[in-house]
């Protein structure tokens, strides 16, 4: 794993968010993306190497409307950026992850993603996350 | 903000979190420490530029024991480094978020540190983090 890629923050009104966190890092989000299978609209903050990904829910069915029922606002996930997503879930899996999609999907800011099972990573959601190159 | 300085994660048993965190990154925590002013006994691994530590609660007033009897394991804070940390308080204070402690105190790992409230930042506990230089 090369570094945290982003952390992952669910938020009930994406635009009330980005406000406030346009307040807390000093700049606005840098940009917002929809990504339609996961039901989230997202935006994103650059803070130094790294990157904050507020999730706002567009559907019912969206796994981010299930945490906020749950959890209220709050963490959702970490991602780490890995070079080579199919031998990392290979790698993981030998030593006793659970992966939740042994296929990786495509997730927001043209990347490739799988996720670990927080059963097996002490309820931490992980993500991990390859560049699609050009 | 300079960037994500660590993400921090309340485990109930740091022996048994170290050995799966290890083996989620491939390489073992580079350094443990205990913090006896908050309770806690922490380890330490490095992920490209960025930390994930892990906090252990030693005592049952650990703000960390608090934290897994409402919640369970899982992601506590994240920290943020800034260069300047009087200077941010106050801007923070200015932008309406509540420091929890307006006095810096020293946390793990050779740092000055404040924390933000997370009623006024979407639930996250954020705190912010300056070296002491030698």
């Amino acid at each position: 794993m090369k570094n945290i890629e982003h952390i992952g923050i669910a938020v009930k009104s994406l635009e009330a968010s980005n406000v406030l966190f346009s307040k807390l890092f000093g700049a606005p989000p840098y940009k917002t993306e929809t990504v339609a299978s996961e039901g989230v609209k997202t935006s994103f903050f650059k803070v130094g190497e790294n990157k904050i990904e507020l999730l706002e829910a567009i559907s019912e069915t969206s796994p981010i409307s299930k945490f906020l029922d749950k959890n209220g606002e709050g963490i959702h996930h970490i991602a780490f950026e890995v070079t080579d997503l199919l031998s990392e879930i290979e790698r993981l899996k030998n030593e006793g992850f659970t992966v939740l999609n042994d296929s990786p999907k495509l997730g927001a800011d043209n990347k490739l993603v799988a996720f670990l099972h927080p059963k097996t990573t002490n309820s931490v959601l992980i993500e991990l996350c390859q560049e699609i190159k050009p």
